[in-house]
């Protein structure tokens, strides 16, 4: 059997210690190549960058950057950098949490997303809590559980998105298979004056209120579990689609 | 019965023409008032803006303009500046076509979104075709389906993403309810040099190809018909949740 290889991404830069982190965690599994952003892409859009020729640099055998974003990364790891399809795409391990809507804004997740559109399994790790954060207890999940993902298949047209709880390792209750949570927000947008009286808002602060129950992401973090959400690439209601077509007569 | 309350937006900014001729096809069916960003957002990515105030100007009664992204407008809306909760949400008219994987990145969608997490009926508008782009048909569309969503329930936390062919009223098929397609590219990159002959990558060109039969969105749109997509929140694949369970023993 040959050994796997395994593109490793992210969207905090090539320098971040959360990849640094998962780079060796996957070398024991196959031989694991880094294409990232040259710089942190945490703020920037998740489209293609396509108003502007992009540069590869190659900072040694095993570690590329790009100035781009997770997604030209990713596409251009896997028609022009690697010498053959990978087998598994590993993208963070971000420092923060990426549960419930947040999803859909989250850079270490659509770099898994780009990873799926190409039929490659892929996973997304973040790390929950706040600074410092310590990747040691997160990059050994990220490795069993790629490990998991070499061995067996990903449900089809899906990536996991995998939140690890900020604890040691003695401390984690162990995996949870969860659906995406929802986040409500009351009172997130403040009042306030610039100095000549004209009133702005704020957005932020206030509570936030996650529904739903125990098997959503945010609760298995909450509760100290290492979350594994499967995430669909396709978006449509199909139960929508039925009710739409049997009641919305035109 | 009370007069419906429209939440009129857009990503192309407040003074786009898709926006107007959206709000004027609107305001026959109730008090239509539009929240959108001060300048065009399209490339803007789609998160809230959290880093600093946002002021909201009012340029009439039913105009309101906020220097933020599409999804501040609605949240800024709904919060602050409409007197009750809208009974629809109307995001467009799009100069462009949002189909298949491109929902993922676009504005126009991206305010439905936020407009459902607020449980509000949202639909996201665009129009086919390439410039210049003549709205007349298109709001004609919008108005029948913002009045069948009035009178109507939508798909429980979905949106409806509506593409609309550039075809004069006489040659549109009709509406097809779809399913989200999925775009396949071809030799997408090309290789250019810079003047010191060094390589970059340019993401574009090759050729384009759409994956599933006449029942997706791009293929309606294509085939002469309006497309009338539901769009869920829960990103979660339910099925491969079920399979993970089962099959992933740790």
């Amino acid at each position: 059997m040959h050994k796997p290889l395994i593109l490793v991404t992210n969207d905090d830069g090539v320098y971040a210690p959360g990849i640094r982190a998962l780079h060796e965690a996957v070398s024991s599994l196959g031989e694991a190549v880094i294409v990232a952003p040259e710089r942190d892409n945490s703020a920037v859009s998740h489209s293609l960058t396509m108003n502007r020729p992009l540069r590869v640099v190659r900072l040694d055998e095993h570690i590329h950057t790009i100035d781009g974003t997770p997604t030209d990364c990713v596409t251009i790891a896997i028609n022009k950098i690697l010498h053959r399809r990978p087998d598994l795409l590993v993208s963070g391990i971000n420092p923060g949490a990426n549960l419930g809507d947040d999803i859909s804004y989250s850079g270490t997740v659509s770099a898994a997303i780009e990873g799926t559109m190409y039929d490659i399994p892929s996973l997304a790790f973040s790390l929950g809590g706040s600074p410092p954060f310590d990747f040691e207890v997160a990059a050994a999940v990220a490795w069993k559980l790629a490990s998991m993902a070499l061995a067996m298949h990903l449900p089809p047209k899906s990536l996991l998105n995998i939140n690890i709880p900020p604890l040691s390792a003695g401390k984690i209750g162990g995996i949870r298979f969860t659906r995406q949570g929802r986040r409500l927000y009351q009172d997130a947008i403040q009042e306030t004056f610039d100095p000549w009286g004209r009133k702005h808002y704020w957005i932020g602060g206030g509570t936030v209120h996650w529904s739903g129950g125990d098997d959503t992401d945010e609760q298995a973090v909450r509760n100290g579990f290492i979350s594994v959400t499967p995430i669909q690439l396709d978006l449509t209601n199909h139960d929508g689609l039925a009710y739409l077509e049997r009641q919305w007569q035109m």
